[in-house]
């Protein structure tokens, strides 16, 4: 018996059959005991067909209207799951983002939560009915419907979860679990049966697209457990939780990747103070977020500088530079959009010696060059040439014995 | 320069090419110097196919939840006319019913619009902007979402422009206008530049589907006019508003007909007190509107009765007399579905004697037979066979000379 948060995806709700079979699910958990919250997405597809008529309209069309427009679409799939439900005999009743009330910032898009009211559920609940409640959305101070973005309905869920103090927040997608890396490009990969919120940021901010970062930052502070498993079958996903005195402590849990990065070098820069804040002053007012930042120590008065942004920004960030170069003075400023970065993350690194020596290491044995490096207390990143990805997230997982006949012979 | 609201419906916001087209006639009237507030339904078809996902789940589906969904089409449709008014250069803000806040009573599917708060609107009219609510839904006490019923929209258009003491309130729509009667059976029925309200209640109640009679009691109530005019178009329609010391009072000005009545006769029924009474209390608890009633003079201490009812509820209503009957003592009961009501309204019957009269000899020429007549102060309606219907509403047309030709000459 305990109050167990589910959240289900958009493929997850993406027809009146599959809604019809989330509605069991959900009906389930209830039988078994448990009061249940559901927290959904829209039904898969209607997001984009929403946008697309925006864009027709206008490619730059106002904001506050595109979150009207779009959040209609959880509108849509929460009345009907509820409607669902209730098919099987079971009471329940939806609420939009403005009924709760999920209160954000405004910014339209891509707002944060503020706060959640959790009364309205809980009386709900008290009452004996099953709660959905449409996730990706909320309302600013003033009564504006604002959207998370992309992925939001995963925050939506923990925050809900955290608002209601709930046991357990399951994130039903159509993966069944937390992998030791992408199964598309490594074979050997396997389920992790439970990873740390830590681990899990870091994996979710190198490119592991399973949770949204700031749900799992949400599940952290206020200590709610994510399970996430598929919602097309029944078996036991991953739980990511508190690192725990017992918690088997992977030297590596993980291996990342990320593909979506380009790098950017200025050659020559004269070594004074303020540059480097120049140069990233007018990248940040492009709205361009930088992630590595590599800094070579000086020679001869002049230094190079290194770092990376989304290649979608690749050009845009070029062409900012070059218009401030005048001020700089710098020798020259290049780029490359051919690389990658691959990642390994554990908790266990901390108490580990030469976990990156060892990655280094892995990687030359297959000649693969080294461009840039940058580690935190529980990650090592590298960037290499974009071609060698696949065959680096191999070699490193099995450097790392990650491969479950690997683990259980150890 | 004034305050318009206009109001758009399913049709005239049916594909983002029509959006456009309403944005542009929005701009306009904007341009022209007036304050414009814009009420829209939701995109045609779209009400349609939300209702139909919800009959796949269950026909019998909850009714709260029936709103959350439906109420959906036209967060849509505001949103993207609000966008598309701003690619003309104009400001613009979408307000669902429960952002205003359209308060109405919580009978879920046909609710009551009980007060409209004009402030938020109000403030964003000072701000130069151009408004465009969400017609149809509005949100009871308790912050649920409740719909007005099909054709609601026009309700929510007149109460918003009651709320904000608009000068006028226009009506767009697939015709241009009212008409002396329905044009698809007489050629000769031509557009009314004005009609009175009350001419207009009687009018929708007999059947012409223009306007949804709440609308035009909202109107008459707080004194608004009511411009229906055609949104293909930039023709003037017809002004519906108070009757005028000048206005031409026509003696009749149109001709009405209803197809979808039924007649029931209960025969030889003892003339005794409480009997109508129980009747219709039968009647009543199954839920069924009652209309026309007509009871003969009692001869030999038994009476007979005669009302209409819509067809659709004609079998439930004889099943719930025959239950009954046993404590009534009827001799008979039966009933009539091919029958029809033709109608004449016109303000100047009031101070004109037998124009009763004329409409019953100028059906006899017809040798149309009359079953039941009923009258008011500005309205006399008679049921006949059904298949006379066409004859007999171009036989009044031209009795009371409502042919444009034959006004001219007058």
């Amino acid at each position: 018996m305990g109050l167990v948060v589910q959240k289900y995806g958009g493929t997850s709700v993406g027809s009146i059959e599959r809604i019809k079979n989330v509605a069991q699910r959900v009906v389930a958990t209830k039988k078994r005991g448990n009061q249940v919250v559901v927290v959904l997405s829209a039904m898969s597809g209607e997001t984009d067909r929403l946008i697309n008529m925006a864009n027709e309209i206008d490619l730059e069309h106002n904001r506050r209207e595109h979150d009207v427009l779009v959040s209609s679409g959880e509108q849509v799939s929460i009345s009907l799951l509820t409607m669902a439900i209730e098919t099987l005999g079971e009471k329940a009743i939806s609420y939009l983002g403005s009924q709760i009330v999920i209160r954000t910032d405004s910014d339209h898009g891509r707002a944060r939560i503020m706060d959640i009211d959790g009364s309205r559920i809980k009386n709900a609940l008290d009452s004996d009915l099953i709660v959905v409640v449409a996730g990706f959305q909320g309302v600013d101070a003033n009564g504006n419907i604002t959207t998370l973005g992309r992925g939001g309905s995963d925050t939506s869920a923990v925050a809900v979860a955290a608002a209601l103090s709930a046991d357990v927040c399951e994130i039903y997608t159509d993966v069944d679990g937390i992998y030791t890396t992408d199964p598309n490009i490594c074979k050997q990969a396997c389920k992790l049966d439970k990873i740390s919120y830590d681990e899990m940021l870091e994996l979710a901010s190198l490119g592991a697209k399973v949770l949204q970062i700031r749900s799992v930052e949400f599940a952290q502070k206020y200590g709610i457990p994510i399970h996430v498993r598929s919602s097309f079958s029944d078996n036991q996903g991953t739980i990511v939780c508190k690192e725990e005195e017992g918690m088997e402590k992977a030297i590596v849990s993980g291996v990342a990747y990320n593909k979506n990065e380009a790098k950017i070098t200025i050659c020559g820069i004269p070594d004074r103070p303020g540059i480097a804040a120049t140069i990233f002053s007018a990248i940040a007012d492009k709205g361009i977020v930088v992630d590595m930042i590599i800094q070579n120590i000086s020679a001869e008065g002049l230094t190079d500088l290194t770092f990376t942004v989304p290649k979608l920004d690749y050009d845009l960030a070029l062409t900012s530079l070059q218009e401030i170069n005048q001020g700089i003075g710098a020798r020259d400023i290049n780029g490359d959009k051919n690389i990658a970065k691959v990642s390994i993350v554990g908790i266990g690194m901390r108490t580990h010696a030469n976990v990156a020596g060892r990655m280094f290491a892995a990687l030359a044995r297959e000649n693969i060059n080294i461009m840039m490096i940058s580690t935190s207390e529980i990650k090592v990143s590298c960037v290499i040439v974009e071609k060698y990805t696949e065959l680096a997230v191999r070699v490193l997982h099995q450097e790392f014995e990650l491969a479950e006949e690997t683990k259980n012979e150890s």
